[in-house]
């Protein structure tokens, strides 16, 4: 067991707020985890038949990987919106929390009789987050909002890999975790405004609108420079040279950074090359960029001559910056992810133990906390629902 | 000038706040953005050469728009810390502040001077947030973690595209603006647990540990079931079908999601192609899983055969998730993101107005507000220092 794991709930930055999550799939839950994470007691409010997510493999003994992704650190409670004895236990746990966030589809909470404006009659200091695809106003707005279908919107598929390649949807779930990242300072920052006030309010998270502002750096700025959609560049900047993935010796590739002249010229002695960084076409960041393909003709025959953990000490011995591309195996086994404790073994009932993502954000007097592993469905109904019946 | 931008400074729900923000390039200029967008008094302390980022191109008459999209909303203070004047002055910066968030490699503000426990000296509720690559602890904690290299550590370049391509950078800054958005959400953390203890504390925030939690839908989740690195797929899923990119008869592509049986159904239906629904081959998520060639093999010259808005249109009218494959120019002229006011033009001193990022999380009763442009360099030198003089 790891240190970071505890075996007692610990009150954390965030020990002193209860979250109800109406949350399913990625976007809610992973804003509710954040929280959990440092110390919210997180109560997830699920249907009888469970979170999608609970029935999408890949499974370990039949705990699905992607479920207990982002469900640590809550407590579940099964309750049936469709019954009177459902809907007033919903009501009693909003009674008693600071926090509501739901990604239903825009309406569905407010049939339910669950609205922002019904929630804050039973507590005005509540803090309402609702996440969808598209928002809550606009022509979209009843819109399903999947990953995929957002990175489409979004400009995010278009804009990576090579010119007329076919799109492909790129490895990080931007719309959802960036969404539920959004989700979560944006409640925060609720919550610190709650302090002054004494009040809650709604809170509108859209996972397109968000997910545009992931394209703030390079690509936006580029567009806003130019008016057109940036060229598909590959691992390649468009004004920066070099930068970006060569392919080695052995087959493995290499990210290299050398655009300024300075750390361009120490690469270049590095490599024993120094005509290069003094012959008039790559001297200047300008001149590489002009005369690019110049420059990746000596480089790549170069490059192939050695294996790539070569070229990245050499790289890394003279201040130059420099790395492997990794799949994810080769990542997750980095001496630096694990003196982060950012995978972590935590105890299972079912399964003995299971490996977890640690928490990023590393708070020193506070520290997060994993305090639990993802719950069974319903897991906590019973005790919960003692706990507010009692008033805790 | 639209109706989100006011010419008077606005409290918000952080406008309790001082900021001072000691950064350059993406990370820790992000982070304090998303604060000030929220009304924190951001205060942005600058070398007498300017953030890195003024220098960079594209630049609209001088003003460079990667340097404006990440420093809206703040003031600007030159400040030499290599003399006792800039190192006095920043000093009672800090007394006031309630936050300071600094991206130097880890090290160079200690040496300055001004490390958390120097800082907390002067000042005991302060929560100091650091960002840097791969974080304050560990093997590569002096490393240079640019945006490129990190993407290429955390897995994420060779986890999307197709098997056997080189690997390219995604075009979301994916470290940079989850690193950025981590700190905020860690550094409200910070100060809603300042609000019982009186206490700040500090705060460690690592890009490559942030962008790997971006892996944590799908890849690590697979990874984790099965100890490998999940293979590349392009727009496609391993174990859902159909969900991917199509191309339609005019070029363009669309995404199209019918995963679930019914959802197939009901895009056979609104094909006219309810064989393949009953089809035993295709029936079933498993099947089509199976049979995914054969599946496309009848799909693909079936889309050729109208143009990818007319497929749109048609899916979405059945209540399939479906939409189009936007460039960025096309994502940025989204209807949907008109009436989100995701793009605003704000005036601006220099250049009349300038196009802006909107503000992604809506917040209903302290909305986030665009108060002021990036600042000219050093513009409000004189201004703050004779606030904080004064003891404002």
């Amino acid at each position: 067991m790891s240190a970071s794991v505890r075996s007692q709930p610990c009150a954390g930055a965030l020990g002193a707020f209860r979250v109800i999550e109406l949350g399913m799939y990625g976007s809610a839950p992973i804003c509710s985890m954040l929280l959990a994470d440092f110390g919210a007691d997180v109560i997830k409010v699920e249907p009888p038949e469970g979170d999608f997510y609970r029935q999408l493999p890949p499974f370990e003994r039949g705990e699905s990987h992607y479920f207990m992704s982002v469900n640590r650190n809550k407590r579940s409670v099964v309750l049936d919106l469709k019954t009177d004895f459902g809907r007033e236990a919903l009501g009693t746990l909003i009674a008693t929390a600071d926090v509501l966030v739901e990604n239903f589809r825009p309406g569905v909470l407010t049939r339910l009789g669950f609205s922002y404006e019904q929630c804050a009659k039973i507590n005005p200091g509540l803090v309402y987050c609702s996440i969808s695809g598209f928002g809550q106003t606009g022509p979209q707005r009843e819109e399903p909002g999947l990953d995929l279908i957002v990175q489409g919107y979004a400009g995010m598929m278009l804009s990576s890999g090579e010119e007329n390649q076919a799109p492909f949807k790129i490895a990080p779930a931007v719309p959802d975790v960036m969404g539920g990242q959004s989700a979560a300072y944006a409640i925060l920052a609720a919550l610190l405004a709650r302090e002054r006030s004494g009040l809650g309010q709604f809170v509108d998270i859209s996972l397109l609108d968000t997910s545009i502002f992931s394209m703030q750096l390079v690509y936006l700025a580029q567009w806003l420079g130019s008016g057109e959609s940036p060229a598909r560049n590959g691992s390649g900047h468009p004004s920066m040279v070099p930068m970006q993935s060569f392919r080695a010796g052995d087959g493995r590739w290499f990210n290299l950074v050398g655009n300024t002249d300075r750390m361009w010229s120490d690469a270049c002695k590095a490599m024993g090359c120094e005509d290069l960084s003094v012959d008039p076409r790559f001297a200047t960041n300008a001149g590489r960029t002009a005369n690019r393909q110049q420059l990746l003709d000596i480089l790549e025959p170069l490059f192939a001559t050695r294996p790539a953990q070569d070229w990245i000490e050499l790289f890394k011995g003279a201040g130059i910056p420099c790395g492997p591309v990794n799949d994810l195996a080769q990542a997750m086994a980095s001496p630096q992810l694990k003196a982060r404790q950012m995978l972590v073994d935590m105890p299972h009932p079912r399964l003995g133990h299971v490996k977890t993502i640690g928490i990023a954000p590393k708070l020193t007097a506070t520290p997060g906390t994993l305090r639990r592993p993802a719950p069974g469905l319903g897991e906590h109904t019973e005790e919960v629902l003692r706990e507010v019946s009692r008033g805790d």
